[in-house]
């Protein structure tokens, strides 16, 4: 079972290393035959090959299981003609994964590692479900000195699939949806609130659902992240609330997303490329091997895998594992070990 | 020196009746010469006019020295043909206040007010610079049951005239401005991004200007609010991150805004109507009386005025005057007059 890695850049290589490991070793106990590639992609390809995301590495993602994505971008590519991140827009759409799913939980225990008081933060547990294939992201845009221009297009079906990827989690979950839009301002924003509705009493009328407005979620998440289930959210807003939400848990390091939809999933911790800290063993590999552990569970069918590796990360902090953005001392490498150590 | 109030929707009268009876007695005592006008806006003007903005309205407002706002919208008008929020962009653009400011400030003994642990809130003193009359609320759109179109527009003269805004407002505090947009996929701020910088150099090197994906900007808030000084945002981005900064400080409930820029000031509370609540004497007038602080000091001028509100306010505070959405059992009423209380 083919997975293509794309370590691309910053500490993007650091992460992807300690997720491949982790993935060998939880392979091995379970008797899954993986086998592993690795293609350039990002800035890292800029400099390779002058594409960010090159036909070499495109053939690769189609043909492979499942993609594996380290992290993606840095100031030295901020004037390249195709940037970076054009290469990862290009690759969400190319493999098809209009839904974007981030999780955040607090675990008992680990309620005091973040910026919030204990007690807010305490029991927080919340699948953010971000539409990635559409919106601002893929709309027309001018370029310009004087004048620029980006577009937000949604239509009802782009709507229609994600809501159902949140309303199936919900099922999975707590039973409820907050949708997330400013229909107050926004067209697309009207058409997201009414699709969702619609679909929602038409298959779902078992799960509960509230609209809330973006400005108003950018405050509750913060006010009280535990009264949250299922966030279902466009492109955009979502790339932002899923960033604020994921420090409640502690660090934007902890934080996995697994890219679903297409026939191949994409694997990416939701951290940047952190170019300050690269090559440092410096980063917290917790979010790329939650991300594997996504992957285990969404492409690969064993659920098994991806709870051990789950849980063998979750003791690992239990036990006080730390890296630097928690406060702690543990480089990259050493906090793999940890999670080596406690699988299976 | 008339001041129009436009009362509008849900809290809104309640507010406004605040802010209202603070700017009389601190008029009173400063000795300013104040009229008060009453006129209808928003849902309340739809009901009464069939128009949220109507032209009597408008023309007040253009005559006006400044206009006090106090909220508008509600479910009762979602609907409407001509929402109520589609009178406040009205209002703005016809105001011309393409700066608007909205300080976040969490005083001392006031760092356990909110969500944050108090170390991390400790300090916190904040001001954001939304653009105000441009970029997708302002866009042309496309409404759709099948397909939407919103469009983000931004001019040179629009990035630069607010960013101006920031970086005077920066020299009279710590001299930072961290501007914020989403460069690495929108055109619009790429050129935000640009033209932020150019003006920097060329006119104000003195101030320290960094540049946050907006991303990393609603994390950085809840992860170190204290780090910032000016903050510089395009509009829907200033909507989110604003919302966020205010809880904060303990409630959306105590942010105050002011917005600029044209002949005839703006001010109004940064929450909203609040339906769920209205009526009931229960709604935090604090933000509304501190934005009456910022007409004092932006359109009358009279500084020492501003002051002495901003100061009755937090001695009230202070002494542990609250609010229900600060814990507390004050309603509108007893919060404002433990103000009037502590006023010269
Ligand atoms: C790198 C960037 C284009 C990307 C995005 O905005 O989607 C990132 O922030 C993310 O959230 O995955
Ligand atoms: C009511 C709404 C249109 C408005 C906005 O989005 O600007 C409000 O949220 C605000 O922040 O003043």
């Amino acid at each position: 079972r083919r997975i293509v890695l794309l370590p691309g850049d910053g500490v993007g290589p650091e992460v992807t290393a300690a997720a491949r490991l982790v993935l060998e070793e939880a392979a091995r106990r379970h008797d899954v035959a993986l086998a592993f590639e690795e293609h350039p992609f990002g800035g890292a390809a800029i400099d390779a090959a002058g594409d960010p995301f090159p036909d070499e590495t495109r053939a690769a993602c189609l043909q492979a299981e499942a993609v594996f994505l380290g992290a993606v971008g840095g100031p030295k590519w901020d004037g390249a003609p195709r940037r970076p991140e054009a290469g990862l827009l290009a690759l969400r759409e190319a493999l098809g994964v209009f839904a974007n799913l981030r999780p955040m939980r607090v675990l008992p225990g680990m309620e005091t590692l973040g910026p919030l008081k204990p007690e807010i933060a305490r029991g927080a547990d919340i699948l953010i479900v971000r539409e990635l294939t559409g919106g601002a992201y893929f709309g027309r845009r001018e370029e310009g000195r004087a004048r620029a221009r980006d577009e937000i297009v949604y239509a009802r079906e782009e709507v229609e699939r994600v809501a159902r990827v949140a309303f199936e989690a919900a099922r999975g979950r707590r039973g409820r949806v907050a949708s997330v839009d400013k229909a107050n301002v926004l067209a697309t924003s009207r058409l997201w609130r009414a699709a969702a509705s619609e679909l929602h009493e038409r298959e779902y009328p078992d799960v509960a659902l509230e609209h809330v407005l973006v400005d108003a979620m950018a405050m509750k998440l913060v006010l009280a992240p535990a009264s949250f289930d299922v966030i279902l959210t466009e492109n955009m807003f979502g790339d932002i609330l899923s960033d604020e939400a994921s420090v409640i848990a502690g660090s934007i390091g902890l934080s996995p997303s697994a890219s679903l939809g297409g026939a191949v999933g994409l694997y990416e911790p939701i951290h940047g490329s952190a170019p300050d800290i690269a090559g440092q063993d410096k980063a917290n590999p917790a979010g790329a091997i939650l991300s594997a552990a996504m992957l285990a569970r969404f492409s690969l069918g064993t659920e098994h895998m991806a709870r051990d590796i789950e849980q063998a990360v979750e003791e690992a902090i239990a036990s006080g594992a730390r890296t630097a953005d928690l406060g702690g001392t543990l480089g990259c490498r050493a906090f793999t070990q940890a999670v080596l150590e406690r699988l299976g």
